[in-house]
C-alpha cells in the first residue's frame, strides 16, 4: 500500500467542475491548500482557507499571468526524494507538497475554433505540465491529479485511507498525467504544424490485448482501443465462447459495417471480409433465412451480424441443438446490439460459438486509416450511395422506382471487396437479398461469371426466366466494355446499375438497349481493397 | 524576416554532439553562454567562458541534480513578452535569454534496456521539458533548438544574419521542439503503462499529402509519413506521371512486398492488391515476359515492381513507343529501385504512366498496422515460408527437391487475398513463374476453380498433360476436404502444396495417394485480408 498522507495540496485547474468538494474533503482531512487566481477565488468563496501560491513561490504572479507556479520553491516541493533529500530540503526550507491537483489551458478547444495563432500560443499552458510532470516523477510520494473523474476515486482513497492515499492510486495517477501531458503537447504539435502548412497526424491507442493469434498462427497480434474515441469496435462484450482471433477481429468488423445504418433489419454473413449472403427485411427471421440463401456452403465457418436485438427464433434458425448433428450449423462468431431472453443460453449449446456485443448503429464512420509500410493513408469514408440515379437505357421503370432495392444493392457492392459484382433481388415477401456476388478478381468479368453462377446455383428451381429477370446486377465500378453485359443477357439478367464513365459508355449503353437491359448509372464508384 | 539578435543563450544537453563548434559560434558573435554541469565542463574545456545556471537561477543545483533550472528567473527570462513585459522584467532583474539549446535525459534509451523503473524514473527530464516549452511558447523571440542535426541550420542563419535569427527559423524550431516535448511524453507514457501491465501504444505521422482522392473520388484522402521510421513508403520518389491516388499506394505497396526479399530479378504485376502475374528468374527480361504471362487481360492498367534497377530491354517489353497502338502495353504505375540509362525517357513516352523509384527490401516489415472502427489490429508479419517441408503423398521427389520452386510458391500464395490458389511452375529456361490464380473467395474450391481456369487458358497450347503436370499447386490455408484435390487432378494436377493441419488430413491424403498427386505439407498457414 505504501500509504502517504495528504498534508498540503497545490490546486490550480482550468475545469473548475467539482473543485469545492474535493477542496472540501481535503480540507476537512486537516490538509493545508496552496492555489491559484480563479481556483483560489473559487475555494475561498466556498469558506475554505487558502494559502496563495506567491507565498510558496516567493515571487510575484508576473508577466500578465505567463509566471505564476513555476518556481525552485514549487518544483523542489513536488519534486525532491522524501528519504534522500529530506535534510536537504530542510535547510532550503522546502516544504512537501503531497498532492497536485491541476489540468491544463483549454488548448484543444481553442484550436478546435481555429483561433488566432497568437491567441493559441497564450493557450499553452506552461507552469501546469511543469508541476503535473514533477509530481508525476516524485509519484512514490505525491499524489497527481488531472481529470476531474478522478475526484471520486482520490475521495475514496482518502476516506478509507484516514486522509492517506495508496501507492497503487498515485501510480496509476502517475500514468495518467504523463499521457495528458503527452495527448497535450501532441495537440499542440499538431496544431502548430498545422498552421505551418505541414499536415501531421498523431493517434494513441491503449487497452491493449493479446489475441489468440495474427492472421495466422505464427504470427502475435494484439487489439488497441482508439484512447480518444466513444465507440469503438475494441468495446465489444464478449459473451461466450473462445477467445477472438485477429481475423474474427477483421470479419466482425467487416459484418457490423454491411448491417450498419440500414432502416430494416438486416443479417449479414461474412467470410474472409466479403459478405457471402446479406439481406433485409422487416422480419428478422426472414432475415437470416435469405441472407443464408446467399451462400449457403460458404456460411459455414461465418460470421454472423445482426443490427437488430436478436431474437430467438432467428437464432433458432441455426438449428444448434438438433440431435441430427448434420443439420445444425457451425458458425464461428454471432454478434448484435442486444440479445432478447434466452438467445444466449441457445447460441451457448455450441460450446465454441463466439458470442459477442455491439451496436453497429453506434460505429463513427468519417474516416478510415489504413497503414502502408512505414506510413499511414487516410481517407474520408465511402458514405455516399449514388450522385443521382439516371436510367439509361430501358423502358421498364421498375427499378428505377424501387429506390430501397438500389440502395440496397449499393450498399451491398459497397461492402465488398473490389472488382465486385452483386446480384440482389426483392423477393416475393419483400425481403431485399444478395443471391450472388463476385468478389476480389482482377478482371470484372470473371467477377460478373462468379455472380452469375452463384445466382443460378442459389434461385435454383426458381431460376427461371422470371425469376432472373427480376435480379438487379450491381457493378461497383464501371463496365468498360460490353462483354459483362452479354454475359449478364446470357444469363437472362435485365437489369444493371453501375457508376458510369467509361470513355466506352455510349457503346455500353447501345449494347444494354440492343439486350432490353434497363441500366442505371449512379454517378459514383464503390472500389473496397 | 523579424530578426533577433542572440545576445544570450542557455544551453544545456545531454547528447552533447557537436556542441563546442555551435557554442564556439555563437561566442564569436558575442553571445553571453548559460550552462550547466556537464555541458558546462565541455564547454569551459573548450576554452569557451561560461555563465553558471546557478548564477542566474539565484538558487543552488539541488536534490541530486532534480533541481537545476527551474526557477523563476530563467523560465522568466525565456517566458517574458520583449513588448508589453520588459519594463516588468527589468523591475525583477529579469534580462531576456534568447537561444536555448537542450535536449533531454535518454529516457528512450533507458527503456529500450528495459531498466529498472527507478532508474527510469530518474530519466525522466523535467527541467528540460519545461525550459523547450517556455522558449517554444515564445518563439516570437526566443529560438530554441533540440536537436543537434539543426546546429548546421542555426549556424547558417548566425552567419547570415549577423548574429540574428529568423522568424521564420524560430516557427520551424518551435514546432519541432513542441514534436520533440510530445514524443518524450509520448514515450514515457506508454512505458509507464507498459510497467503497469497495460499495452499501449502512440503512432506519429507527419509530411501529409493530400492525394487526388481516396478509394473512390467522392473521398478525400492524405498519405502520411511515420515520423519515426527510417524506410517509408511515403519516400517514394515520384519520377513522372500524373499524382499518386490512394489505391495507386495500396497497389504499389502490394507490388514491392510481392517482389520484396527474392534471391533472383522478379516482376509482379498487381491489379487490386493481388499479383495477377508474378515471376522470377536470372533475367529481368525473362521475368517480366512470364509475369505478364500470369494474366494479358487483367494486366492492361495494372502496376508492375522490379526489384532490380530496370533495365532498358525489360521497359522495351511494354512496346509503349509501338507505332501500332494495339501493340503497346498500358499500365498505371511502374516501381523500381533504381532505372539505367535512357530508362526513364522510354518510358516517358507514355504520358500518364507513373513512375517511381523504391527499393523493395529496404522495406522494414517486422509488423503490421491495421485500423478497425475506433480500434487498431496490430500483428507480427508474416516473415516465416514454412515450418518442415513434409511430403505426405507420391512416389516423385522431384518437387521437394526444388525448394526454390517450393519457396516460390508460398512466397507467391502469401501474397495473395485469401481464400488464395496459386499454381506457379518452373519453365524450361528456368524462370519461377505463376500461371494462374484464384484469390479473394469465401469457397476455396471457388479459388481453386479460378486458378486453373486459368492456368488451362495461359498454357494454351502448351497445355498438355506434361505441362501441367509440372505445375504445382499451392493453397493459402488447408484443404478441409478432398474435392479441391478432385478437381485439380481432373486438370491434370500432379503437384500440391498446403499447409495441412485439417482433422480430416487423413482422408485428403488418401484421395491424394490414390489420384498419384505429390503432396506436401508445410505446417504453416499463409492468410492474408
Amino acid at each position: 500500500m505504501n500509504l502517504i498522507k495528504i498534508k498540503r495540496a497545490l490546486i490550480s485547474v482550468s475545469d473548475k467542475t467539482g473543485i469545492e468538494a474535493i477542496a472540501g474533503q481535503l480540507h476537512e482531512c486537516g490538509c493545508e491548500i496552496i492555489s491559484t487566481g480563479g481556483t483560489k477565488s473559487k475555494l475561498t468563496e466556498a469558506g475554505l482557507q487558502v494559502v496563495d501560491i506567491q507565498q510558496i513561490t516567493g515571487n510575484p504572479e508576473a508577466f500578465g499571468g505567463r509566471m505564476k507556479t513555476i518556481s525552485f520553491q514549487v518544483e523542489s516541493a513536488l519534486l525532491f526524494d522524501r528519504e534522500k533529500d529530506a535534510e536537504e530540503a530542510e535547510s532550503l526550507h522546502v516544504q512537501p507538497i503531497d498532492l497536485v491537483i491541476c489540468n491544463l489551458y483549454p488548448f484543444a478547444e481553442k484550436a478546435k475554433l481555429q483561433a488566432q495563432l497568437a491567441e493559441l500560443i497564450e493557450n499553452i499552458d506552461i507552469g501546469g505540465p511543469t508541476m503535473i510532470r514533477s509530481a508525476a516523477k516524485n509519484y512514490k510520494w505525491v499524489t497527481i491529479i488531472t481529470d476531474p473523474e478522478d475526484y471520486g476515486q482520490l475521495s475514496k482513497e482518502l476516506a478509507e485511507h484516514n486522509g492517506c492515499v495508496s501507492e497503487e492510486f498515485r501510480y496509476s495517477m502517475m500514468r495518467k498525467a504523463f499521457n495528458h501531458t503527452a495527448d497535450y503537447d501532441a495537440m499542440i504539435a499538431t496544431t502548430m504544424d498545422e498552421y505551418a502548412g505541414e499536415k501531421s497526424i498523431r493517434l494513441s491507442y491503449n487497452q491493449g490485448k493479446e489475441l489468440r493469434y495474427g492472421e495466422n498462427s505464427h504470427q502475435k497480434a494484439v487489439l488497441y482501443r482508439d484512447q480518444h474515441t466513444i465507440d469503438s469496435l475494441a468495446d465489444l462484450e464478449y459473451l461466450h465462447g473462445k477467445q477472438l482471433s485477429y481475423n474474427n477481429i477483421l470479419d466482425i468488423e467487416a459484418a457490423l459495417l454491411t448491417v450498419r445504418a440500414l432502416p430494416h433489419s438486416a443479417a449479414a454473413i461474412i467470410k474472409h471480409l466479403n459478405p457471402c449472403g446479406f439481406a433485409c427485411g422487416k422480419d428478422q427471421k426472414e432475415a437470416i433465412i435469405n441472407a443464408w440463401f446467399g451462400d449457403p456452403i460458404s456460411a459455414f465457418g461465418s460470421i454472423i451480424a445482426f443490427n437488430r436485438e436478436l431474437q430467438l427464433e432467428t437464432a433458432e434458425f441455426l438449428q444448434l441443438n438438433n440431435p441430427d448433428k448434420s443439420q445444425r450449423k457451425f458458425i464461428e462468431v454471432i454478434a448484435a446490439p442486444a440479445f432478447a431472453a434466452g438467445v444466449i443460453d441457445y447460441l451457448s449449446f455450441h460450446e465454441n460459438l463466439r458470442i459477442v456485443r455491439l451496436d453497429p448503429d453506434r460505429l463513427q464512420r468519417d474516416h478510415d486509416l489504413r497503414f502502408v509500410q512505414g506510413s499511414l493513408l487516410w481517407q474520408s469514408s465511402d458514405n455516399k450511395l449514388f450522385d443521382a440515379i439516371k436510367q439509361v437505357s430501358g423502358e421498364n421503370k421498375t427499378l428505377a422506382d424501387d429506390l430501397e432495392l438500389i440502395e440496397f444493392g449499393l450498399h451491398t457492392v459497397r461492402s465488398l471487396k473490389s472488382n465486385a459484382i452483386a446480384i440482389v433481388q426483392r423477393t416475393k415477401g419483400g425481403v431485399l437479398r444478395l443471391t450472388g456476388m463476385g468478389t476480389g478478381q482482377p478482371n470484372r468479368l470473371i467477377a460478373t461469371q462468379l455472380a452469375l453462377d452463384k445466382t443460378l446455383v442459389n434461385l435454383g428451381n426458381e431460376a427461371n426466366a422470371e425469376s432472373i429477370s427480376e435480379c438487379v446486377l450491381v457493378s461497383d465500378a464501371y463496365f468498360p466494355f460490353a462483354d459483362n453485359l452479354e454475359l449478364a443477357a446470357e444469363y437472362g439478367i435485365r437489369n444493371v446499375i453501375q457508376p458510369g464513365g467509361s470513355i466506352r459508355d455510349k457503346k455500353v449503353i447501345k449494347k444494354a438497349k440492343e439486350l432490353r437491359i434497363n441500366m442505371i448509372f449512379t454517378g459514383l464508384r464503390h472500389f473496397r481493397h
